[in-house]
């Protein structure tokens, strides 16, 4: 290992999977009703948070492999927490089968991400990661607010 | 520059304090009484959240730095906007001055962070962001509730 790393590609794929494994549990602490269509301040549900989420790690892990940048992804949002478990085990595999192909020196690289972001890859896949933990924290809100206790932070 | 790495330190740094300003924007986007006062769901209010950030991560650079860890800061959420604003700036300064003096080998050894967290320095160093993106998420909750525009996520 490059000791000059400050994190290897398979720490920091473990970081974001860590992320998005405590995603899924909060997904699965939602009561399937509340799941689809309670929110706070007049946001978002947190399904169609959750969809966001596999909206953009799909053609986004696509693009950071690829260079070919695909639009953020426009699936609607299954209407129940089965299918929307699976949605979210299928992006899972994606990423992990993906990954591997990842040359470093791509993050590195200045694209247009999502044909949206023009900005250095790694700070995209950052932003990927950052766009859940922020949605997230959301959908903590909104179980305290159902009077649920989420999962804990720290638990991946 | 070493091109296998994934991120460099300078951009390691411009990523937590650009998380931190947009941080200090939502801090500013809170009316005065209501940074205090408000919360959803039985939480602490954005305030005491933001008290929180700067009391990982005052002790947590300098931990990271020179792997002498303090416990977890317990300084009071100070009682007026101003102030906290100015303990917040206070803690950018402080990241700054020290990030250069963090040895990157640091980074992937082992130690128990805030003597409360056995992982390696970069989770813990991901774990200060994410945990700021995670609170940050909450009160843009508490802003939307309060009919409050947050500042942009992608701004920073």
């Amino acid at each position: 290992m490059n000791t000059k790393e400050i994190v290897t590609p398979s720490q920091l794929l473990e970081l974001w999977q860590g992320h998005r494994r405590l995603t899924r549990k909060v997904i699965e602490a939602f009561p399937e009703e509340k799941l689809f269509t309670y929110s706070v301040g007049g946001m978002r549900s947190f399904a169609d948070l959750a969809m966001e989420m596999i909206n953009v790690a799909t053609p986004g892990i696509k693009g950071l492999v690829s260079g070919k940048w695909d639009n953020i992804g426009s699936e609607k949002t299954p209407p129940t927490k089965k299918e929307l478990l699976a949605k979210w085990d299928e992006t899972t595999s994606l990423i992990n089968q993906s990954w591997p192909q990842l040359k470093i020196e791509r993050l590195q690289q200045v694209e247009k991400a999502l044909n949206m972001y023009e900005a250095p890859n790694y700070w995209t896949l950052f932003y990927f990661i950052d766009n859940e933990v922020h949605h997230r924290g959301q959908g903590y809100v909104y179980l305290r607010s159902l009077g649920i206790e989420p999962p804990p932070f720290w638990e991946r």
